[in-house]
């Protein structure tokens, strides 16, 4: 890999990496960090440079400070690290005032004088809606490409809060920019495993056959946390779990999981079909959806068990937010007509896990014993520890003539002992760099997602719908448990993964 | 298990296990040891009693020193195993003359007026051909239950050498007994890999979509061994590979892999289906088949390689008997029409395995680069160390867009460390105890086997095809691999099976 | 044909058919006419001889006067119609007494010693229960052939009125004859439409990946009579529709239906199919079940509709034998699990109809308005009219943009002008003639066939179960209409079938 | 649907339909009548006047004169037939000159102001390519709606004559109207069968399971003519049969025949389905094409045969436009990857037929006689004589027991005997009144259209490739039927449909 990337990127050319907000958490915690990996490891051009971009009176060196523990840079990469430094600047800047923009097409300018070479700019944008308007209004009118190079922008969510606000904030990116310019990030897209889906469906032949609605009786796609609000309780109040996890990480990894084969893996055929997708479902309706807020549990030794959501002092007494919720979806096409396809996600449960599951219908003819057969099961475990594995019957080992649930195992720590998984954010930062759009949103998928969630936010929040109460550090509410049963979802509870290696 | 074993079968009743041959290898290595393996796992009845009849002037305690090694008696099982021979009765006796068989049948009686209870009879018949007839006869005049209590009669092969001697020896064995007292051991039927295969086919949903024509480009059937006769070239030159292993064993794998969903699980309604199956395939054909004839390798370190299997004493200089087959099979049905079942055995080879090789189609309208997408397999190994494994195409881990084979795998080994995988004939003589004809081999499946591979036998014979010559401990005939290539077998040889916990 | 008949049958040996009863009803009107049909056909052996055989007095003149009028012989027809009596002999005797039999063997043998060929044997007993064992016991020890040529009892319904009985019947036969001598006629497996439909599965590759549970919803098999007992009341009350017609000719055309292809055309692998099917059937329960029982209507016109079931006078007034009857039968295999087949019979309905109808499953992911498309069906009419057709949706024809039903038709009686679609017995004495037992039943169909009915009659008989009333000449019981639709069957009413070429 | 025509059409709001190039052929023989029919049956608006505009110095009297034969108007629609004309108006003008444009422009505002409502405008265009580019210019200057109501540009083929030309009149249209304004007609998507056939596919559930490549041998597209250029031989020469058919008719059809199933029923939904599946085929290769010109037959009586396509006075004698071609497309997706869609068109052939030919493959583990069972093939017929029928296998009917060819079959002039099936272009037109773009080409469809055969188009032109000379009359050049071979197409000839109510 690292010699296509040195082929096909490390040209001539100067690329320029501006940090929006580049005083901000996720700037040091993330982007900072993350930039220097992909350097580290000899992924990006040889000539890139990176600007800190924010309002605060910074240095280098204040920067510096900020995300080097984050970097985690180990002994024999001090040098290496300091080159990278080298490649770094910073630019104090308003957000209002167009003049201030201005310096970074200097920058650019100056650039392009020094390398006679006209430079690529990639402008990752880490900032809070109230400025987003004008940053790029201004990015419009002063900092772009002279047509002989590229201009991309990354933008991260919250895309608008519901169909509306959505579409009012699109709306004004493809008056500014075209939509090959726009890179909106789902970091869930840059997940190792969420990234495999496509390859396990489309790379094989023995799922295809089975991969609709005559064989599959369900598809559960989890997303769960063993902790609470964080600290963040505030800004999270404003939102709630179905915007911040379920209407756009869950539904991309739906789409995945439902598209139809592209014609091709070109990023406009892929996401048309993930359009597709969305266009078959209808809105999610409240009777299939439960709601939850969790309690304090005081038997539970973890830190945040001791306060419920409630007790949070930045959330009001009568919040009806959601800290948890499992919502089933439909899609009423060819191959998915009946399949309930079933979102869980929450805060504050008895574990952190990441998973998608398969569940395939009974077998048809059965000539076991009632009850012996369980159903077979695909489970592609995003996180923690990566894996992919089928659970199914085989004869009992030994001198036994029954039957019972195995599975054949694909766990990525111990299949690939030397293999660092990335992070999604290095990913996708360098499929930016490299122009690929396969894993960023185009502005359709965020208008039919939000229309699938749009008429449901509004009624839980006009309705001011109570949720339903669960403890923290457990499994969630048990009407989750039945809402998944009346659409067929069986738990048998029979097996439990164990790793195959752990001696 | 013991507990069902406790309910079925240790009644009351006194069951009878007669050795007939008891002074014979067999009886030496196989035979007693796994009776002692059953009882000392309690996986017999209480009252079992088990007599040795031979020709041969010997005692209990010369047959005790002869299996007792193969035994394997560990310290804490002493006492039982003296236990055990208390069971054991000898019995010398002719095979021609009636009057000895008298003495069984006192044996029995003397039993029958002890217990008050009417005896079970086993019969174990561990003799050559030449004696086979008289046997069975004397059996059937002298031996047999009174009505109120069962007689079963189990044989070993050879069960013929063509359609015609088969038949022979179906028409005599008919004559005196019914088919529900015989029956005749496959071992390779008793393994634990061959006994799952149903269990994988019918107790998930997720394979029964693909089997078939449709989606599978080709079964390959692989026994090979790593050792040439050892010792026993006199008698393999009468028999040949194809006979030793191709039409028994590695056709009864065939049929467990091809064969339709049975009505139940009875031993009547699995046989049926088998049968269809046989019903369906036309007799191999020699431009289907491959045969070959090991030769001396210098360079190998196998103490066997010095020779070739021409050069052994026992073998004529002439001999045309091939040590290694591969032959394609047909199974014209609705099913399997068009799909190349390749059975491939041989001796002297580079390993030794024992195992099934589901190969899948091609991905049709691939997306993916051209070459870049490796078939699918699903692999279930016999032999050495028992796995189900799933080849299949993942995105390449870490940082990279490519994809490359993994697989998802079930190694018993690691899986399930416990577990004491027993013998095939373990698992067998229960059954009979039992009273489960399902792993034993109907005179209609020996028919259409027979029927399947005899002209081909014939013509060889007649016609003393020269085999081809292979060096000892190499991978065999490289005309095997035309010829499987020929059929649309694809060997990429890109990827190799690593155990995924050998950490 | 005529051309294999006369090379396959039409060899020299003699052939000689004895109608036992040939002074009954059956004789009559059917046995004799459909011989002298073969006979004026040249489907017939050369040699064949008649022989009637019954206690009355009668000559053969007598005899052609009781069926003349019924064989319907044609003004030119009427030399060979003497040269056909000229075949025949009437043979007087009773049917308790060795001795008679022993006149038909003289015959036989007569007929050797001219002929100095061996005589083949076809006896077809039309008989009432009471002698049938003393006939067939007399038959086995006077009558049969000497070893160099055939033997052939065909015999009618009932065979048995449940299990037990039945089982009795088969026993008594199979003491006597073997099974590959026995022609037990079921004259509904004579059809055109019936014979028609394994060709039409496994003849053609459209229906074949359509014809199981994934796709199709319902079978109905219907039998309606627009008359009523009309003057068999007394024989019919002991019976009743389910024995009738239900248990042995609607339960020949579901396994056929239902069947899995058979390893070839032979009539045991058909058989055992068929059998197969059966297997996987569970008794019908009562829950499943409407029976009715037809009461006047004084508003029809038809004669028999005066008086209702229990007021003819050879009907008890409290009889509850069911002139209707809707039962919804399952097969528990892989291709039909959960699919419903329900069968419908009945006397005094609206009209007379014999059809079976397949109903697919709606379209999944439908993008038509609601209930705009209709369930395709497949359905193959046996009586009256033969004909196949499949309704479909096509865009409403002309100006419009909807869609609208019609059909793929095909028509017999427009079809094939000039073809005469012969009588089932023609057919079926045909078949025997020729040693093709496929249309007709073996032993061990008639056993699962009741098996699967037992139950059901002991209840019905047993509990008094009244049957719902209904008016003759109406649609039967809504009750039967409401069970249906429990089970799935929509009923449209949309479309109604017109002959295409009605002008 | 008069009824729902009304409603939704005939509102108040006048129309415009102005024909450009009302002097012309096109317009006598077509558009006029078409434009009176649609008037005649009440299904245009009630305010809809018609504009004939064009260079030459006309009245409407003149124009009627040219079209009033081809309206076929009967006797009791005179009066209705004044009626229309009085909606007529004739406007002369030049196509150079935006002046004469706005005399267009001042009718319309003319009638706005008298109705006083906003005029929606249908502007047809049928014009030869050297005006196309200015008289759109001009009307986009000086002739469209003020945005309270609508204008729609309807435009004949030739749509350019490869990817280059026909790319620059999509730029040219595209800077000057929005696709939703743009209605390119392809007349053969007006046709009751071909805007048939997505109702046969997707609103029925029979064939859904079997319409892929484990089913479908082989697609044939036909369209034969039994006449020859019929004096237009010199527009015939510069374009070729493989732009005049092929590449629109035979395309279109294809991409109905093979798209996936669209979201909904909306014009964008289905075309996208259209491009996708285009995008799939990649351009045809000369390999897999035949190209044939007639040549001269004297047998024949056809006024036309008597000279061949190079005897035509306007044909240059070195010419090689193709008057007939055969091309082999392929799909590689993953419903089609692998079967051929055989696409067949030619002039001077032995009959006038265009029709689809699903071939389906043949069964698989065939039980019958080797070659008695024919492949099933299901045929659409367009013309003449629209049908749909399958041709499958039937047990042969009467006393017979061998299988043979029949036929389920829907013809429309015997099931539909008062139905009228209109004109394709009534129907086109009335569509575009409705604003319904279904049925018209959008800009992507014929980029990649031109796409698939512009190479082959420029390899034909560059490389002067003679096409094989078949005689006017016959069945085309046997060279096609060696091809269409060599792709699996089966042509047994044992079947010939003959229509079922012939009686």
């Amino acid at each position: 890999l690292k010699e296509s990337m040195r082929e096909s990127v490390q040209q001539d050319p100067p690329y320029v990496f501006v940090i929006f907000g580049a005083s901000g958490d996720l700037a040091r915690k993330k982007i900072y960090p993350t930039l220097w990996w992909l350097y580290r490891d000899d992924l990006l051009p040889k000539n890139v440079h990176f600007v800190g971009y924010a309002r605060s009176d910074l240095t280098m060196e204040k920067i510096r400070d900020s995300f080097e523990k984050n970097a985690k840079v180990r002994d024999n990469e001090k040098d290496k690290f300091e080159a990278f430094l080298k490649q770094n600047t910073y630019i104090q800047g308003s957000y209002d005032k167009v003049e201030s923009f201005k310096k970074l097409q200097e920058f650019n300018d100056d650039l392009q004088k020094r390398t006679k070479q006209p430079v690529n700019r990639l402008y990752y944008l880490a900032l809070p809606p109230s400025v987003f308007a004008e940053v790029t209004q201004h990015l419009k009118e002063a900092c772009m490409d002279y047509g002989d190079s590229w201009t991309r922008i990354i933008i991260e969510k919250p895309f608008g809060t519901d169909s509306d606000s959505s579409a009012e904030l699109s709306k004004h990116l493809s008056s500014l920019f075209k939509e090959d310019q726009i890179y909106r990030i789902d970091h869930y897209l840059g997940k190792e495993m969420v990234q495999n889906l496509m390859t396990l469906r489309f790379g094989n032949r023995l799922f295809g056959p089975s991969w609709n609605r005559d064989h599959i009786a369900s598809v559960v796609i989890t997303f769960k946390e063993d902790f609470g609000t964080a600290g963040r309780a505030g800004y999270f109040d404003t939102s709630g779990i179905i915007r911040d996890v379920m209407q756009n990480h869950l539904m991309q990894v739906l789409t995945l999981l439902a598209m139809e084969k592209p014609v091709s893996l070109n990023a406009e055929d892929i996401r048309d079909e993930k359009v597709k997708v969305l266009k078959s479902m209808p809105p999610v309706e409240l009777k299939d959806v439960i709601v939850g807020q969790y309690v304090a549990n005081p038997d539970s030794a973890h830190p945040e068990a001791k306060a419920g959501y409630l007790d949070d002092k930045d959330v009001p007494n009568d919040s009806v937010t959601p800290t948890y919720c499992m919502a089933v979806l439909k899609v009423n096409n060819e191959r998915w007509d009946g399949v309930p396809f079933i979102m869980k996600c929450g805060k504050g449960l008895d574990e952190k896990k990441s998973e998608v599951r398969i569940q395939f219908r009974e077998v048809p003819g059965d000539i076991y014993a009632p009850g012996e057969l369980k159903r077979t099961e695909l489970v592609i475990r995003v996180a923690p520890n990566e894996a992919v594995y089928l659970k199914l019957m085989t004869k009992k080992p030994g001198m036994d003539f029954g039957v019972e649930e195995s599975e054949l195992d694909l766990s990525y720590n111990s299949r690939y002992h030397g293999v660092r998984l990335p992070d999604a954010y290095e990913r996708l930062f360098l499929e930016v760099f490299m122009g690929s759009q396969i894993n960023f949103v185009r502005s359709d998928e965020l208008e039919h997602a939000w229309r699938v969630f749009t008429p449901l936010l509004q009624q839980l929040e006009k309705e001011k719908v109570k949720p339903v109460q669960y403890k923290f550090g457990g499994r969630g509410p048990v009407e989750a448990d039945e809402l998944s049963r009346k659409f067929g979802y069986i738990f048998t509870g029979t097996y439990k993964w164990k790793s195959p290696n752990k001696l």
